[in-house]
């Protein structure tokens, strides 16, 4: 592997986040919250060395393959994590630095678990640095999933791509495409937090409170700065929220589609179909389900619409306590997490579009049953499902489950209830934020174990990269040099 | 498909269980248990006329092929159980005829999940009928699972088989080659249960309990006639009985391999291996776990073995209320719960031999990852892996979690604690017994709804037959006449 390579890319990414902490120094200056501001001024001092010393390798070549693309986007959340937690240790913030990496790489991943117990004395400065990872993640994982993941081919079914720019698995030079997608992406990506950001300022939502939001929505985050999360705000901004939610885990594939006008391929797009039945389906029983708890069938059908709306698509906002539902709906939603959002979005979990190419593939395998010497060829938006896409998806299930349930077993030595142990790991690894339970909407990770924090922080890790490329840097082959 | 077929080979089916429940009315007759005799001999008069009836048929083609093969064994123990609850009902034993339904079907799918709340007051009668269920499930799995299932290619990867009496996918005539496996498989069967009998006898367990907990451990179901279950003998029986239930979770093809004394193929023998080491591990584990909960370490090693044997072999025998465990041990009791015995056993759950295929095509999609143009293949026993076969597991697996998700949210609706409500389907599904919770060690499935027991007895069914022989009685071409 070029390994050169590697660092000269991971260097320019750490650059770029000492540029991104400015306007949280900024911030902390105007305030006047000194031990925030000099904390943010240290760390920017230390992400310019080092990614100055890591640019100034200069390998000699500096073409990367599929395979360094994936190890440069693992490293760099791994890093953007490790550095970006410093700010919270050095003021004092959040002095034990597991803690710290675990919020951050929550932010990152755009999960959202919180390990604080009360945001709101956090400086705004901080606020600001920790609600704005959730955009910077969410940005990230646009261009890491439509754009690099594409190129190696055996990195999980990402089907639903930006067919135009990324003609398939492609081994070569992949820098220039890479730009040139980025910049489309990150157009869409702004517009649309520009537009929420619009409609939750008229809607009597401070700026600041806004824009914080704006970067939770946009990442599927859910980072608040109140510890009611929306429930601190009107019914108006908490639907403003719910409905930027779902629009944020859409593939974002469809807006480029919706931009240049091709309706055609939009019809054909079976993830969308599934997205939006699903929310609506889950909806409509939630509501009903936890209609005796409220008021009005409007108000049950509000907030069922909400935490649908973000639990699916893995932001994490809360209106309600919905640990406190019944357990229909309490299964529902954890089935949702696993569930996730649309793929090419800023959303965790399977995704959408993994459920159904494996629904498809019980077809599949129920024809043969019946049939054996049929040949059935499943479809995919009227396309032939490719036999390697299939069998990646199923690698990727059983990687899924199988980090689930050693995962699972390490957060039961802190010997907390069920649902919270399952929820916990569940939560983290779909990139939601909140579980159920001690974990759950009015509650946090802060009581758990070290243990359990380094298992969090790498389930949030391993979700959101889609698994193989976290587990690909343990591997030696891939450290070898040359080849 | 030839229907008169299916139906002249169910109709064999029940004229064998009209003489099966004779024991059973013998022993009402002698113990003058009334009400209980007539039941059975009601029900036996039934069974002969309805199985005379269907015998009576007379196909003029005879030969079945996989899929008549499949749809007799689905439809055999359905119908098995439907009958075989009369008893039950007519007694009044258990009034209502779902409770009843529920029961034997635990019993045939050797379950051994209970809606009795009390089982000292039933009859002698009654109670053998009931475990004896569990004996003849476990022998209709052995030659289901080693001599049927082969047949058909697409069905889920049953790789460890009888491979000298089975070789491969052949279709054609299968009921001469049935029965030769079958007589071997029964002799192991009958004879492992015999020793086990007189183990229980010398150590003092009364000849009637030694009988119904054998045919209970044979089965690996895991009814039994006190409601303290194992917890009411002696630390040498429950030794005994775990001792035993670990080998009826041995795939009975490696004792048919001992008896013609081919060592070498046991020493390839992967599954066993991994069997044994996960128990070994397992054990362990909760040994260290459970150690502040026992007086000594002694103790704590025996109640961990007995429960991971009677879990990981999907047995359901307790000795100790589990659910009063730490977090750690009730959740790696879950996930034993999902991995279940070895293929070819009497148990249930996915197998090990799948959890094997499954880890090995991991490791084929990380070296694709890698390597996008080398050729992987993955090999079980010395042997190459299939695609086929790895396929079918991989369809499989999808299937068992969408079922599991539909079923929990289908139990969800009697808004029960969240582990009683995910281990009650997994406990069912699985074809172990007790979950944890309100349907733990101590409680018992007779609180659920009507609707949870129907979803449970379908789970119980689906799990038994490996899914898809189920699945397909639902499929409308199967039942085309003809072709």
């Amino acid at each position: 592997m070029n390994i050169r390579a590697v660092f000269y890319y991971v260097g320019h990414v750490l650059r770029i986040e000492a540029a991104l902490l400015v306007p949280a120094a900024l911030i902390s200056l105007f305030r006047q919250e000194t031990a925030a501001f000099w904390a943010f001024v240290i760390t920017i001092a230390i992400l310019a060395v080092v990614g100055q010393g890591l640019v100034m390798l200069r390998p000699a070549d500096r073409r990367i393959f599929a395979r360094e693309g994936l190890v440069t986007v693992a490293l760099s959340w791994i890093l953007l994590s490790a550095f970006g937690a410093l700010p919270f240790v050095i003021s004092g913030e959040i002095p034990h630095y597991v803690n710290a990496l675990f919020e951050t790489v929550s932010g990152f991943t755009t999960t959202g678990a919180t390990i604080l117990t009360d945001v709101e004395t956090l400086p705004m400065g901080m606020l600001y640095w920790r609600s704005f990872t959730h955009w910077v993640g969410g940005m990230g994982v646009l261009v890491f999933v439509l754009a690099i993941m594409p190129l190696s081919s055996g990195s999980g079914g990402n089907v639903h791509l930006l067919r135009a720019e990324s003609p398939g698995p492609v081994v070569g030079k992949l820098v220039p495409r890479l730009r040139h997608t980025a910049r489309i992406l990150y157009t869409i990506y702004v517009a649309l937090t520009v537009i929420e950001i619009v409609f939750l300022v008229s809607g009597g939502m401070p700026f600041f409170d806004s824009l914080l939001h704006a970067f939770g929505t946009a990442g599927t985050g859910g980072f608040s700065l109140k510890n009611a999360s929306l429930g601190a705000y009107s019914p108006y901004l908490q639907t403003v929220v719910a409905v930027f939610m779902v629009l944020f885990g859409v593939n974002f594939s469809v807006y480029y589609l919706l931009l240049v006008r091709d309706f055609t391929s939009i019809r054909k797009n079976e993830e969308v179909k599934w997205y939006f039945g699903i929310i609506i389906c889950a909806t409509a029983i939630i509501t009903l389900n936890i209609l005796p708890l409220y008021q009005n069938f409007g108000e049950a059908l509000h907030h069922a619409f909400f935490q649908t709306s973000s639990i699916m698509t893995t932001t994490g906002f809360v209106t309600a306590d919905f640990a406190l539902w019944p357990e229909l709906s309490r299964m529902l939603l954890l089935l949702l997490m696993i569930i996730g959002a649309s793929a090419g979005s800023t959303g965790g979990g399977i995704k959408v579009v993994r459920l159904v190419i494996l629904l498809k593939s019980i077809k599949g395998a129920m024809q043969r049953l019946l049939h054996p010497n049929s040949v059935h060829v499943a479809k995919l938006d009227g396309k032939a499902l490719d036999g390697q896409v299939t069998r990646s998806v199923h690698a990727f299930m059983v990687l899924y489950f199988l980090i689930c349930g050693v995962s699972i077993l390490l957060v039961a030595f802190d010997n907390i209830p069920t649902d919270a142990t399952i929820s916990s790991v569940l939560a983290c690894l779909n990139n939601i934020g909140p579980g159920l339970g001690l974990v759950g909407a009015t509650g946090n990770f802060s009581t758990l174990s070290i243990l359990s924090k380094i298992t969090l922080t790498f389930d949030m890790l391993l979700g959101r990269l889609e698994i193989f490329p976290i587990i690909m840097l343990f591997n030696p082959s891939v450290w070898k040099r040359g080849k």
